[in-house]
């Protein structure tokens, strides 16, 4: 059977000639792990990706969560996956041995999650919510909210939800309306509504644990006023049994276009006066608190992006490699059998397109999590802080980035299979439909723009920004010493030069106050930096398929990748230059377009 | 109640003043007609499609046609609305007044169309595809053919369908297998396998006319021995009244991921070897059959591409005013009210890149209907010819360009409703699914750039692109009369003529045999050749927004026309550069690509 979730051939490469991830087994936390450790993660994660995961998710796209009596009711078959998730220790792949944690790299556990994501995004939400929450309460909870909520969520009994947007607010955190007002025994009582909850209901576990943003009664205007909350959907007793049922309810249930595995909930808190909170860090400090455990959040998010494109681009090449149709354009005879499609130029060109996008987002989504490793377990403190700057920056491209081309990698793959593609009998429409989700949840296209030029450059005195471009220099010396490899490095040059010149005159603008123009055309800066990081991590795969060329075996494996990262450095790379002639003359056409002219 | 369909002020400037309409008044064909009329129709088209087509829009697609007992089955709300169509007489507004008609210009009677194609793609499609089958036998039928099949088809109790494509040949023709037996009484006997049959069953007709290809026993191989057949849903008596079913057995439904409201169909015709046909025209010849009447289907398929990405740009600009959300980034005082969304510049983006998508494409089509009525109205023969040598090089361009750049455009409007436009509470994710159909039907875009590239630009030692080139050149030249258009007119010069250059190489390589090169990169030449075609359209728009601005009234309208102008020439159209530069560097990326490599 030809492989479905991604290519472990494309994994190994990442894990163990791009990334080395044997490396991290010399850092004392991961002393215990070796290769063979790792592979047996993958390995397991891909045995119950296929077997719980991948099989219900037609199912789980055509029976949506239906609310029933207040409930969301969800077909059968998720439970049983997510348990086996929870009994293999996914949920726990990160934490320590000794609270019965696997204590896996980030790299290695992202690589493990990356197999749940392509075989099912609905399902595979759960314990991804999951996990996140539990973060935050492990980052910045009290030992008693360890020990009630956290506890119960690394046993798997309580789920988790990230619950911010408020139905007139959207992304404009700064507007929430939910407040929270103290009780006096220590906690809040809650009221306020929310709206796109994923996960927000479900009988997957005894227990929800949602963390809520709200607003004090002393709070300060604006995002510095916001602080966070546990509020579980049935109260914990100090003993940790359930209590009675909290003032939480389930509003009503979003009808999406995909991802239609996962409930998306409005939830009203407190409308009974009754819900019951518990601060979680300082006051005021919530979105402080929420953005801190953002970064691996939105690598995940960012991986179930590509994971969506990975999962089509399998599909659509086993199909153009068993489908004949027609024949290629210097054979007009029609007593010749037909070819396999993917003989022909321009559907070479979709799968090539869609190799590009998705492996070149899969090694940046690796990349970062391998930074992130690193943010914790880089011998020194210097090099864990590099480590934190350079992740910080990239974060709105590991995020946005396979949002925005591995959903157009979707669109190839319909497009490989035609007619079929565009019907339900095939996966390739739902993984579409699936990843149109990713460009809008966890912080839009837009917001990922303004958040890398308006703020993550300029962090730290741009040393992120430094480090970045010297890390791409690095590669780029590198890759002179193979001639080969002189037209895929030229472009990238020439691309992070004048990305430079660009990024240094808007921060100009911006540090003299030129705000609104500066920021006017982030669109094209988000899209233009983006193929540079990824412009920069093919041309780090192509050093190594030349470096694996060298020692004769896998031939076709590393000319496939040295033709995927031509694809990108020649055919989309020097695209971004009109991208960028508009940032340097600061064109004004769409900050100058007026409401009335529309 | 803001528009929904389609901007009327915009329809009134591309018929009144791009198009110039009421010149056609002057011509005999046309010469019982006035604005007058002509916007009576528009008037009545934009009345039902409100009242009868949009209502159900979202019915239809939540309640798919189902099979039952053999028969497809569709929601009851279709029928009322097909046959408030045809009792306006739409089905026939081109056909002439004595055969009771319209006897309108297809320009007019396409932007009636276009309301319909907006308010509800999948009805909709009844009545198109029964009017590209009865043009077929109009053109191409015998006397009794017209009598038993074409009047009723006119008079709206016959509906039709286009039968072409087959399980194992998908878009290559030369390959079907349906056979047709002489049953020795002159009518034929035929046996063979279709999908993805629009309209191929429901019960909103008395009977359905399939226009069926297939091949005789004594046919030459490939596409010269398709031959061209009626094969009704029920036999026809020769008094005209219906007889015993025919052969033509439903095999099942499509389910597809949009334009769920027409059935989409597998038909089985002669299971039981007694399926009656009739050839239409002569043998052998029903692919030129097909194609001669393709120029305006195809012009219809690419309206119905506009008017999905019209109603999805309409619904977010008027979203984008309400929708009050955040602030400006120069104001980061949260005390101050939120904006409405329309006033950030990466909202205005999104609107004015949909803006300049749907209103350049919807100019072409409109464009290339004018072209058809020029076809057979102009003044003589050789302006008829002439219009028919440009019609048939842009035909690629008109089916494929809205299909890839208006959906587009209904990605950028979910984006701008957010979360909300990923929910099926709001229109635009329906139209996002409906319109990726339009990439894969009626010519895939592979299909279209190897028509372009392969076969229309040659056509008539290259009279048409010859002429093209000689309008473009006078649009410019008029372009500079305006020096406020000079930075529009630049960007589109250097394209056209950077375009021509590269034509003329390729043109000399398909001549010199080099075909697998020549054609390799087809897809890039179909986006900048379309390009150039739509910067052209929006620089000829531009013209009249500057001529309109000297007027004095709607000044808000044409600047807004001037600022969609710029954002396509300025932002869009330098984009092609590299596109070109590949394809004069004959570049072999995706050529080179081998099957083992991925």
């Amino acid at each position: 059977m030809s492989e479905q979730l991604l290519s472990s051939r494309n994994l190994a490469f990442e894990l163990y000639e791009v990334l080395d991830a044997e490396a991290l087994t010399q850092r004392p936390r991961f002393a215990e792990h070796s290769r063979e450790t790792f592979d047996a993660a993958l390995t397991t994660a891909r045995t119950i990706a296929e077997k719980y995961f991948a099989p219900h998710n037609r199912k789980a796209d055509e029976n949506e969560p239906r609310y029933v009596d207040g409930r969301a009711e969800l077909i059968p078959e998720v439970k049983p996956a997510v348990d086996a998730f929870l009994e293999a220790g996914f949920l726990n792949a990160n934490r320590d041995f000794d609270v019965g944690g696997m204590q896996l790299p980030s790299l290695v556990s992202q690589a493990c999650f990356a197999h749940f994501q392509a075989a099912n995004a609905g399902t595979t939400a759960y314990p991804f919510l999951t996990m996140g929450a539990a973060n935050l309460i492990e980052s910045f909870g009290t030992e008693e909210q360890k020990r009630l909520f956290l506890q119960p969520m690394i046993e798997g009994r309580y789920f988790g939800t990230m619950a911010l947007t408020e139905p007139h607010a959207g992304s404009s955190l700064t507007d929430i309306r939910s407040r929270a007002e103290p009780a006096g025994d220590g906690s809040y009582r809650l009221k306020g509504n929310k709206i796109f909850i994923s996960g927000g209901d479900h009988e997957l576990s005894e227990n929800i644990v949602h963390m809520v943003l709200a607003k004090l009664p002393d709070a300060p205007a604006g995002v510095k006023g916001i602080s966070l909350f546990i509020v579980p959907k049935y109260l914990v007793n100090p003993d940790g049994s359930l209590g009675p049922r909290n003032d939480v309810l389930l509003a009503g249930l979003f009808h999406k276009m995909g991802w239609r595995g996962t409930t998306s909930t409005a939830l009203n808190f407190g409308d009974n006066g009754q819900c019951v909170g518990y601060l979680v860090g300082q006051p005021h400090q919530g979105l402080a608190c929420m953005f801190q455990m953002m970064n691996e959040a939105r690598i995940g998010v960012g991986m179930g992006a590509v994971m969506l494109g990975y999962a089509g681009y399998l599909y659509s090449l086993e199909y153009a490699r068993q489908r004949p149709q027609g024949r290629l354009p210097d054979n007009k005879d029609p007593h010749t059998p037909a070819v396999p499609i993917i003989e022909h130029s321009d559907v070479k060109r979709m799968l090539l397109a869609q190799k590009a996008y998705v492996e070149g987002a899969f090694d940046l989504g690796l990349y970062a999590a391998r930074l992130f490793d690193d943010t914790h377990t880089a011998a020194d403190a210097e090099a864990r802080r590099q480590a934190l700057e350079l992740l910080d920056l990239l974060t709105p491209i590991v995020k946005s980035w396979p949002s925005a081309f591995c959903l157009k990698a979707n669109e190839l793959a319909i497009q490989i299979l035609g007619g079929h593609g565009y019907t339900r009998e095939y996966p390739v429409e739902q993984y579409y439909r699936d990843n149109r989700l990713n460009p809008i949840h966890e912080g839009t296209e837009g917001i990922q723009s303004l958040d890398l030029l308006g703020r993550k450059l300029a962090q730290n005195n741009g040393a992120g920004l430094k480090q970045l471009i010297r890390l791409i220099a690095g590669t780029c010396e590198r890759a002179s010493h193979h001639p080969n490899l002189d037209t895929l490095r030229q472009p990238l040059e020439q691309l992070v030069n004048r990305l430079q010149a660009v990024t240094l005159a808007l921060l100009g603008d911006l540090g003299q106050g030129k705000v609104a123009g500066a920021l006017a055309n982030s669109a094209l800066y988000l899209k233009a930096f983006g193929h540079c990081v990824i412009g920069w991590r093919w041309l780090e795969q192509a050093i190594h398929a030349e470096v694996g060329l060298l020692k004769g075996s896998d031939r076709d494996f590393y000319l496939g990748k040295l033709q995927a990262a031509r694809y990108f450095l020649t055919w989309e790379v020097p695209g971004c230059h009109n991208d960028l002639a508009l940032l340097e003359a600061r064109d004004d056409t769409c900050l100058g377009m007026q409401e009335g002219w529309f």
